[in-house]
C-alpha cells in the first residue's frame, strides 16, 4: 500500500528556517508591559541587563522586529539534532478509525528529551558572545537544566543549576545527565546563597520549590562577576527561539500541500505552544487562515481555563518583574501532578494576550485521561511520550474521535514535545491504578487570587 | 560557513532499502553448522520449529538467498522510526583537530533506545503471520525486552519477558516501559517454570542470570500452545534483519560520494556490528573494496581478542544448540562491566567465521577509557551514548587521533547503537571516580575454556 505522504517528513538542511519569527510584530495589540518590581513601572531593556545578557534583554523587549536572523553558530548547533521530524500518525489514525488526518511535530529526539534545547542553544550562544564567564538557572523536572548543560558544554561556558531539592533526590539520573555534560548541580535550597540560607534556617527539611530555586539562581547570577541568569519558558525571547518548531512544521506541511484545521499544544509556561503555533497564529492575525488553536493544560493547574488575567510575579519568591498574564497567583501550589513541566501558576504574556483576545482556545484535562492517551499512543506509534506532551495527545485524540462522529476529515496537528524516559514513576502509578486526579476547588483558587499583587493603574 | 555534506543525512522513504541482505550468500566459506544439543549432529530447520517460528527458522538456516524482501508490514513499522540518521561528526572532528572525516549511524532515536527494534519488528511480524498466540523472551539490560514489547503491542501479540532478577530490581524503569507497552515482565528465576523453581529451590536469594532467563523463556515457549521464543542477537536471522543499518548507511554515503576506510562497531553478540558492516563486508568478500572493519569489545569480556574458536552453547544453561564461534566458555562470568549488552561469552557464528578468516579486526578496550570517550563525545555532539555504543566511539576517536599523527584524512564510520538514559548509574560511577577496570587473567580464561563441551568431529 503506497502512500503519498511519508510517515516522517524531514526538511533538508537547506530548507531549515534561517530566522526566528517574533509573533508580537503581527499582534494588533501588544501584551501589557512587564513591571519593575521595585518601582511598579514599565521595565526597560537596560533594567534587565544585570540579570539577562544584553542581546536577550533586547529580544525580550522587541515588539516590532518581525524576523531575527538565527546566528550561524546557533544554526550549526541546531543541525546536530534538527530539523525534527513531522510525523503522520497513520497508525494512530487507523487505531482510532477516524477520517481525520493527524500530524505531530516530535521534539524529543535529543538528549534533553524535549524542545527546551532550542532556546538553551540560543541563550547560551548570546551569553558566550557577550563574553560572560558563567550562567545560572533553575530546573524542576530537569529538561531545561539538561538542555542548558548540553548547550553550555558545547559553547564552553560554566553552568550552575539550582535543582529543586525533592527533584534532586527523586530524579538522581536527571542530575547525572547534567553532571556528565559538566554542569554544577546544587540541590535547592542550598547554603550557597543568602536566599537559600534563610529558607534552610526556617525549615531545614524543606524539599524546596521552583520559586526558591529561581531566587537562588538569580542571586548567584547578579552577585557573581560576569554571570547572568537564563530561563526556559514564559519569556518573550523563549517564544521567539521556539518559533523554529512552528516554522519547520509549516514548511514541511507546505511541501505536502497541507494546512492544519486544528493545532494542539500542551501549555505550562507556553514555550512549546508559543513556538509551535507562531507562524499559524501569524496567518490568523493577518486574516490569511483561521485554524482552531487549542492550549491544553492540566485540570490540576488550570491557568488559562480558570485563572485571572492580571499582573503577577513570574516566581513564587516575588523577586522577578511582574507580567500581565493568566495566573492562579504566584502563591498557588498545584497538586503533585506528574507533568512537572505544566505545574506553573502563570502563562506566557504573549499567549495570555492572544487568549484574552480570542485567538486561542484552552481546555483542561485530567491526568488519568492523559496517561490513558499516552499509553494508547505509545502502543500504536511506538514513542513513549512525556506526560506534558501527552496532554496534547489527549486533546488531539478527542478531536479525532469527534471527527469520527461527524465524519469530517479534518487535519489535526499537535506538538509532541518530548519523551517520558525519566517519568516512569508516573507511568507506574497509572498502570497500577494509584494515580489520582485532582481538581482545585473554587475556594482553593480564590486563595491564590487573593494574593495577587496590587498594581497601580497604568496610563 | 557552508558545508557540502550536511550534519545529518536521512534517506527518503522511497530510498529506504526494501530488502535485507544475507551476508552468508557471499561468504566463500560458511560458518560451521549449529549442532543439536541432544544428538550433537548438525541441526535442520525443522529441529528449530518447536522453538522459533517457521519463517525465522528458515532464515536462520539459509546460506544462499542473497536478499530477502522486507514484508510490507515490517517496512511500515520501520517507517515509524527509520530511516535513522547518518551523522557527520563535524564537532567531534573539530574537537579532536583531526584530518579524518567521521560519520556515525545513530540507531538510538526510538523508544527501545537502540537498534534492537529492527529485528524485534521482523520477528514479531513473522510470529503473528504464523498465527502464534504468544511470544517469550529474556532481557538483561532491557533494550531487547523493550523493543519486543513495542513490536508486540503494535502487532497485537502477547509477550512474556523473563528479566534477570537483579536487573528487574535495579532497573525498575526498564520494567515499567515494557509494562506500559503491555508486556508481562517476570523476574527470573521465577516460580512460573520448572527451571526457575529448581534454581530458586537451590538458591532462593539468587539475582538470576541471562542463562537462567533464557532457560525459563524457552521452557515457557515450548510448553505453551501456540507460543514461540525470540532472541535479539547472535543468531543469523538477527544479523539478516539488522542489515538494514548497513544498507541505509551505504545508500546515504553513496549519495555523498563517500566510502569508509575504517568501519567500527561495538560487539557483544554481534547484532549491531553484523548489521552495520553487512554491505561493506560484501564489497570486501567480492574484492570490490577493502575497508578495515573493527569489532570493539570490553577488555573485561574479550571474546574475539582472547577467546577460542570452538563449539559452545549459546546460553549458560546449556539447553540451546551449539554453535562454532569465538567463546570464553558458556560458564564464563564477565565482571560487572556497565555495558550489559556486551557481557556475552560468545559471538555471532557469522562474525566469528569472518574474524577467523581475517576479514575483521578486533580490539578490546577498558571501560574507564570508554566512558572518557563517551563523555567527550556527549559534550561535542550533544548525544548521551549507551555504554555499549561508547566502545565504538572510543576506537573511532583513537583512529581519528592516529590520523592526526599521520596526517591522513581517512573516512571513519562507526555505529552509535543507542542512548544511555537508563545507564546513568554507570556515568555516575565514572564521574565520581569509583569506576574500575577489570581484565581477566589467563587463569580466569583457562577455567572457562576447560568447560567447553566435547564435540565429536564432523565430516
Amino acid at each position: 500500500m503506497s502512500k503519498k505522504v511519508p510517515y516522517r517528513i524531514y526538511l533538508t538542511e537547506e530548507q531549515m528556517p534561517k530566522q526566528w519569527y517574533n509573533l508580537r510584530a503581527d499582534m494588533k495589540e501588544q501584551p501589557d508591559p512587564m513591571l519593575n518590581p521595585a518601582t511598579m513601572q514599565p521595565i526597560k531593556a537596560e533594567d534587565l541587563y544585570p540579570v539577562f545578557c544584553e542581546e536577550l534583554a533586547k529580544q525580550e523587549m522587541d515588539e516590532t522586529t518581525r524576523y531575527f536572523d538565527i546566528p550561524g553558530e546557533v544554526l550549526d548547533f541546531y543541525k546536530m539534532y534538527r530539523p525534527s521530524p513531522l510525523i503522520r500518525a497513520y497508525n494512530l489514525e487507523k487505531a482510532l478509525d477516524t477520517p481525520a488526518k493527524i500530524y505531530y511535530k516530535f521534539e524529543g529526539n535529543n538528549t534533553s528529551g524535549s524542545h527546551k534545547l532550542n532556546s538553551a542553544a540560543a541563550q547560551t550562544y548570546y551569553a558566550k558572545k557577550q563574553g560572560l564567564t558563567g550562567l545560572t538557572t533553575e530546573t524542576g523536572a530537569g529538561q531545561w537544566g539538561t538542555a542548558m548543560a548540553e548547550a553550555c558544554a558545547f559553547f564552553k561556558i560554566p553552568l550552575t543549576v539550582y535543582m529543586v531539592k525533592c527533584s534532586y533526590e527523586q530524579k538522581p539520573f536527571r542530575r547525572s545527565v547534567m553532571q556528565t555534560f559538566g554542569a554544577e548541580v546544587i540541590a535547592s535550597p542550598s547554603p550557597t546563597t543568602k536566599a537559600g540560607q534563610a529558607i534552610l534556617e526556617n525549615d531545614p527539611q524543606t524539599g524546596g520549590s521552583l520559586g526558591c530555586a529561581i531566587s537562588e539562581a538569580v542571586e548567584k547570577a547578579v552577585s557573581t562577576e560576569g554571570y547572568r541568569y537564563v530561563l526556559g519558558s514564559v519569556l518573550n525571547q523563549v517564544l521567539l527561539h521556539q518559533s523554529i518548531i512552528g516554522l519547520e512544521t509549516k514548511a514541511a506541511l507546505e511541501m505536502l500541500d497541507e494546512y492544519p484545521d486544528i493545532i494542539v499544544g500542551c501549555a505550562g509556561g507556553g514555550s512549546n505552544l508559543g513556538g509551535l503555533i507562531a507562524p499559524f497564529m501569524q496567518d490568523k492575525l493577518l486574516g490569511k487562515a483561521s485554524p482552531r488553536i487549542i492550549a491544553v493544560e492540566p485540570a490540576s493547574c488550570p491557568t488559562l481555563t480558570r485563572g485571572l488575567y492580571a499582573y503577577d510575579y513570574c516566581d513564587t519568591g516575588k523577586i522577578t518583574p511582574l507580567a500581565r498574564m493568566y495566573t492562579l497567583g504566584s502563591g498557588f501550589v498545584p497538586s503533585p501532578n506528574h507533568a512537572g513541566g505544566l505545574r506553573y501558576h502563570g502563562m506566557s504574556p504573549i499567549l495570555s494576550k492572544l487568549y484574552a483576545d480570542g485567538y486561542l482556545e484552552a481546555v483542561a484535562v485530567e491526568q488519568t485521561k492523559v496517561f490513558e492517551a499516552a499509553t494508547f499512543f505509545a502502543k500504536h506509534e511506538t514513542i513513549l511520550p512525556a506526560p506534558e506532551s501527552a496532554h496534547a495527545i489527549r486533546t488531539a485524540i478527542d478531536e479525532a474521535l469527534y471527527c469520527k462522529e461527524t465524519g469530517e476529515a479534518k487535519t489535526i496537528l499537535f506538538g509532541l514535545t518530548g519523551t517520558g524516559f525519566f517519568d516512569l514513576t508516573a507511568y507506574d502509578a497509572f498502570l497500577n491504578g494509584t494515580m489520582t486526579d485532582y481538581i482545585p476547588s473554587d475556594e482553593d483558587l480564590e486563595k491564590g487570587f487573593a494574593q495577587l499583587p496590587k498594581v497601580p493603574s497604568l496610563k
